[in-house]
């Protein structure tokens, strides 16, 4: 452990020795990737001392049933969400954007990503249900004595149970259940705000506006149709008719969030809202002996790594062989995280990896390149190490990450589309390779990051520590939420003015034209008068 | 020096040893109280290695000509902002509030203070303009090498000085040309983010937010007024045509905001918005050697301290006589610093002071009670020490300062116009003293302001010196400010979107209208063949 980390771990067991008391602490994860990210706070909660009690379903991907920093318990259920038909549906949507789909496919495929989108909430919804119907749990639950709530509000299930169990709620957030985490809890003027999926940046000409305003309004829109088609009914069935889900959602006392403003485009937030963006980054560690002299062997060129997540399993042959045959012609050698089969184009300064430790990559002296589908973790590793990338994006955030990082000068963005025309993939990773300002860059995002007054993880785990220290974090949340819209917004009081101001007038302009015929008549009167005389 | 404090001072070396190369600080501050908080910045930044050089106008009340922690370079003006006159203000804002004013002297009172606030700016004004045609001082200010510009933008000569010297730019600030400093960078509700002087609270009925609505266009069109009026006269002069004033102002890289959520209504806030209330706080050193024998001398009842700040010279006669009387009837110890002539009324348990150690009285174990007016720093000390509160607001910002406590129920409020009557005074102190809850509320406010990642002060000093090391914070701006206001709010995306969907649905309208007329016209016609058959 280095002098600075000691120095840190010192401070954080002096300034907060309650904390290593040890809190109870209550946690609704959710899937896939999300669980990555939780876990990483798991595991330094546990470090901190703290009891760590996880509901999952039977049907969890990696929650395992027993570990040495979690207790569980597995409740069972029949589905929630298929590692089999995300994978497919990620292969149908590289289909589709490779344009092998035929139209009537293509809608097929859409109104397929929105009734699945549907069924995993009606799944979770069917999951907390039976949680709260479990009376044994229950009872378990509530006599837990957990001192807090940790959970995704990506799912509702969380939320939910916080409020039924009248526990403090922290989020570690990025996305809600539909859009992201910031539109729920902060004003989000959409001029220059981009939605997730409009390709725009927080500059926008005035047809990007347009298209981004639309993109919201069919955002709350679905948002709003699947908080009531699931988790509102569970609300009025379990807590009463007086909880609206979305205002319970509001109640959280933090949300950790999972961006920082190195990477996320700056936007008003609230005083509940905790960036710990690049929480999941730590130095490299050194590497394996046969990577190692992998890395060593490329010399003074460097090396290049390439991965596209957990879920892409198979990108179509032609992609591949170009991607392949494309590393063949560099001086660099090439670390390929790849599923598939090996390629026919593949060269000798290539190796291709079933896993790799991709930190420990990206924080290696040798590492030149970055190949990335632009998943959250892997973009907050890059900009940690300040290593430049070309992205390759495929579904969901990825091209929006990727973009960030494009529009600060540190990465190129490719297309699956187009990635194997015109040497397109040759020519990004030449560039972002020759042109000195995208290491320059990354590197200075890489200092902006890392200099903050306390690391992300600290920042997160001292937050939740003060929400079991205080009980909540009441102060830090405005309640304008439980406002009705049009209080919200000034319309009654915009309204009431308006009027106000209409009443004046009339009443002006009646006095005026009143004045205007008592002088006239009088004149009249008056000239009649004279013509008496 | 604690173990704790030594931990902190460690950590910030570590973590923060460029900061100790010192930067070079060009301080543009302003008078009065102001200068007190940017004081106590001053002396923590020479502290931490940095070079001070200010820049003030020979009028300045406070500020030195030769500090042992700051350079000076005084410019010679005619007039800024007279004491006398201020003093002066506020004896007739007492006399008004005690109705002892007629109407006629009312108005002339409120037009008083409008064109003394233009009068003032427009003195600022001129001291910017004679900086900017020094020429021999701005080739010094040239010359100098400043890393950044220390500035409250209450007054607009920082901010101007900054552009044209294009330095970074960090503001010491709660309060603009008009109105509280969020409302110039974040979104601001005003449905329920109270306007100073509104007497609201962030709960408020349908008529409290129509005075907030009114009361916000007043002061917006008070700040544009005062703007166009003198500062952007100024950079219309010195920097060119294209630099509009408001624009200038929105883009300092960080604002150090003198509040915390402890104290403010929780509200929306940027990402380059740092909150540093409270920085002024410290723990209590011992008290002067007869200090500390009055106070031990109060036995088990304790203490009460009473302080009307520093621009209060002297509350009439009848409310004094009456402090001194309620003040007497007590068993506490009372020390007062009051200005005045000795009330007949006072007792013997009472001690008149010109000036005392406020912060280490507050943070006295015998300390019971603060009688306070409500500036802000005495109300920050009161609740990093948790001492409740009976105020006596006189002016600006004092009686919204004391409603905030009086919201968490950690203080009590009085006016000047009722003070003196039916014993309210009495009344307000032993409720203070004698309901429990004000003190708990009060301790538990002390606890949460306290648990914070870092010091506020520190956490001042590592934005600053943050700024300096990366020469701005440009990624925390946001540059929405640069939109026409219709863009910001979508107006012209709203206009775009309705036209067209009027258009829609006259097309639609048109084609029912054309298939129905096509209908009851073949009908006609097949009518016509029917009867000619």
């Amino acid at each position: 452990m280095r002098l600075i980390d000691c120095c840190s771990v010192l401070l954080l067991l002096v300034l907060f020795p309650r904390a290593c008391q040890g809190g109870n602490i209550l946690v609704l994860p959710i899937e896939g990737s999300h669980w990555i990210n939780m876990d990483i706070l798991l595991q330094a909660l546990h470090l901190r001392g703290h009891n760590i009690t996880i509901v999952c379903s039977s049907k969890s991907w990696y929650i395992k049933d027993s570990s040495s920093y979690y207790n569980t318990y597995t409740v069972q259920v029949e589905r929630i969400l298929d590692q089999e038909l995300l994978t497919g549906m990620i292969s149908s949507i590289i289909e589709s954007e490779r344009g092998n789909l035929p139209f009537v496919n293509f809608l097929h495929l859409t109104v397929g990503l929105f009734s699945t989108f549907v069924d995993i909430h009606t799944n979770v919804g069917k999951f907390v249900s039976t949680i709260l119907d479990d009376k044994e749990l229950m009872r378990t639950l509530k006599d837990g004595k957990f001192d807090m709530v940790l959970t995704d509000p990506c799912w509702g299930h969380g939320v939910i149970l916080a409020k039924y169990l009248n526990l403090p709620l922290v989020y570690n957030v990025r996305w809600m259940i539909a859009g992201e985490g910031h539109f729920a809890v902060a004003p989000s003027p959409i001029s220059y705000i981009p939605i997730t999926g409009s390709g725009n940046t927080d500059k926008m000409t005035f047809f990007q506006r347009v298209k981004n305003t639309i993109l919201h309004i069919i955002t709350q829109t679905q948002h709003q149709l699947v908080t009531k088609l699931t988790y509102q009914k569970i609300c009025d069935k379990y807590l009463g008719p007086d909880y609206d889900y979305n205002q319970l959602v509001l109640n959280a006392d933090i949300w950790l969030m999972r961006v920082d403003f190195v990477f996320e485009f700056p936007r008003p937030t609230m005083p509940n809202v905790v960036y710990m963006g690049g929480f999941q980054c730590k130095p490299a560690q050194p590497l394996p002996e046969h990577l190692e002299e992998f890395v060593q062997s490329s010399g003074e060129h460097g090396v290049i790594i390439m991965s596209l997540g957990t879920f892409v399993s198979e990108l179509p042959a032609e992609i591949t062989n170009e991607i392949a045959a494309t590393f063949a012609k560099l001086p660099q050698k090439v670390i390929w995280k790849h599923k598939g089969g090996r390629p026919a184009t593949l060269g000798n300064n290539t190796l291709i990896v079933d896993w790799m430790p991709q930190n420990d990559l990206l924080g290696h002296p040798k590492m030149k390149l970055f190949v990335a589908h632009g998943g959250t973790n892997g973009v907050q590793e890059a900009i940690y190490h300040g290593v430049p990338v070309v992205g390759l994006p495929v579904f969901f955030d990825q091209y929006d990450n990727l973009l960030r990082l494009q529009e600060r000068g540190v990465a190129k963005l490719l297309t699956i589309k187009t990635v194997d025309e015109d040497n397109n993939f040759l020519k990004a990773i030449q560039e972002v390779l020759n042109e000195p300002s995208y290491r320059m860059n990354m590197q200075r995002l890489s200092r902006l990051h890392r200099d903050q007054p306390m690391k992300p993880l600290d920042t997160a785990l001292f937050w939740i520590e003060f929400v079991m220290r205080h009980k909540g974090a009441a102060h830090l949340r405005t309640e304008s939420y439980r406002m009705p819209w049009y209080s919200y917004h000034s319309v009654d009081v915009a309204l009431f003015l308006l009027t106000i101001a209409l009443v004046v007038l009339l009443i002006v302009i009646g006095l005026v034209w009143s004045c205007f015929r008592l002088c006239c008549k009088s004149k009249v009167k008056s000239d009649k008068t004279v013509k008496k005389e």
